[in-house]
């Protein structure tokens, strides 16, 4: 297997090889070149943007600074905002569903070493893929730990460190991050409530 | 009501508003000239914190970079430090005093999302204000959640998450940050002490 | 004794004092230059490091953006790599071993201020050494508190907030940072057959 095989896998592998450093310095130039980019220049964000990702579905917004390690292994699909700042280590596969917002200072790292420093020195990293499923939100400075999935819906407090997946339709936050309740109807009807006052007054 | 009305009275309101886009576009132009200027252009730098800040009084230093979203809902007194990445989401009001210190990548957030997706994929956000009292520090990486008042002479840990009011005179630290105990004479003679000690070596 | 030398010494000092303030306006534009420079300009980004640190040792990567305060207080062994936005108050001496690695957004923070706000507010301020040891990974967005040492072969968990030291060869992980196991024999078995299916698939 080559070394992009045994990543995407998985399984241990070396950094250094010669077409996963390639991917990776490809990408930093991308990111540097949005980077770099004025706020206001939404073509150019968009086109490097494109390049950059596996794929993006319809009205996809990220603010700068953004980073990432590849770009290629990251999906994001439609109705996407995230706030400055966001950093994607993307050696396994990162898929974001439809309708996600995030803060400022979310961390999405796919990215892990061996516990065992013997090995780790010799430079032997992997990675776990994460997945946020659609509607949901990160708030800010949120980190999202290898192989974690984010259920449908969720809302996940700021500055909370996800390290298990986190059930469909609740409201979660700390470190570790905890399921604190489901998000349900009472909810849906007080903020229909306020929908309801913003639109008449 | 406008939406910039709304938005500054804690209502649900559409970001997408044409007014608050231009504000925002204008905001991050802003924040892009200030951020690319070498740190020791202190001249341009004050000159774009003045164009950029609702207002800030004498001796204010905020280290690049800088986020906002609006700038001009931001409102610092005398003798502010920031270190490096402070970012402030003003969609409300935020009230600094005087003598108010911040370490490195500190997050003032005002900005936040219906719990309900089905409203939130609408576009519907709302914000409320965050006010820091005199003689506060925030150690690094703290976060300010939505509403939250900072007392007078508080001290915030490094890495602490705010999410209710912190009284006047007390270190706080923690994710959530509870109050640890009051700041007290013993503390004022402790500090007394050791000034001494630096002025007579 | 001159500032520098109380600074250094862990004593309450005057960071307005020219020396010091002449020594950090250097290190910013180092850092300026830095952060601008194309993240794969290797050539560049070597040299600006040798003037910036302290020492550093063979096969040093710091992934941009980088910041400090005064860099020459920083002495980094061989084989160190840190991800995106390491920040690095080192107003204290800041000792980093051999086959160090850091996740995303570390922040090593030497730091400090009194906690009474009237001596704080005179501008006296004052530091406290960080040593990393040999073999140590901090996961992303990991703060280090002043006159913390981090053990030989420690790994700390992503989002932990360190405030003591924390002793050889042990995970750890949570806000504040806590001893979770050694790490031991077992795992070195572990991550060997890992390995192992790596080399043979």
């Amino acid at each position: 297997m080559k070394e992009i095989d045994k990543m995407l896998a998985g399984m241990l592998y070396q950094a250094s090889d010669e077409t996963l450093s390639k991917m990776r310095d490809r990408a930093k130039n991308l990111m540097y070149d949005y980077n770099m980019l004025r706020p206001t220049d939404h073509k150019n964000k968009q086109d490097i943007l494109k390049k950059l990702l596996g794929s993006m579905g319809e009205d996809v917004h990220i603010n700068q600074p953004f980073y990432v390690d590849y770009g290629v292994h990251i999906f994001i699909g439609d109705h996407f905002f995230s706030n400055f700042d966001l950093t994607i280590l993307d050696v396994s596969k990162v898929t974001i569903g439809n309708h996600v917002m995030f803060g400022p200072k979310v961390s999405l790292l796919t990215a892990t070493h061996p516990l065992d420093k013997t090995i780790r020195n010799e430079q032997y990293e992997y990675g776990l893929p994460i997945t946020i499923k659609d509607n949901v939100w990160l708030g800010a400075n949120v980190v999202i730990n290898p192989g974690v999935t984010i259920g449908e819906g969720v809302v996940v407090g700021s500055g909370s460190v996800v390290t298990k997946d986190l059930p469909d339709h609740t409201l979660c936050y700390g470190n570790p991050c905890k399921v604190i309740r489901k998000i349900n109807e009472e909810d849906k009807k007080i903020w229909e409530e306020k929908k309801k006052l913003s639109l008449n007054i």
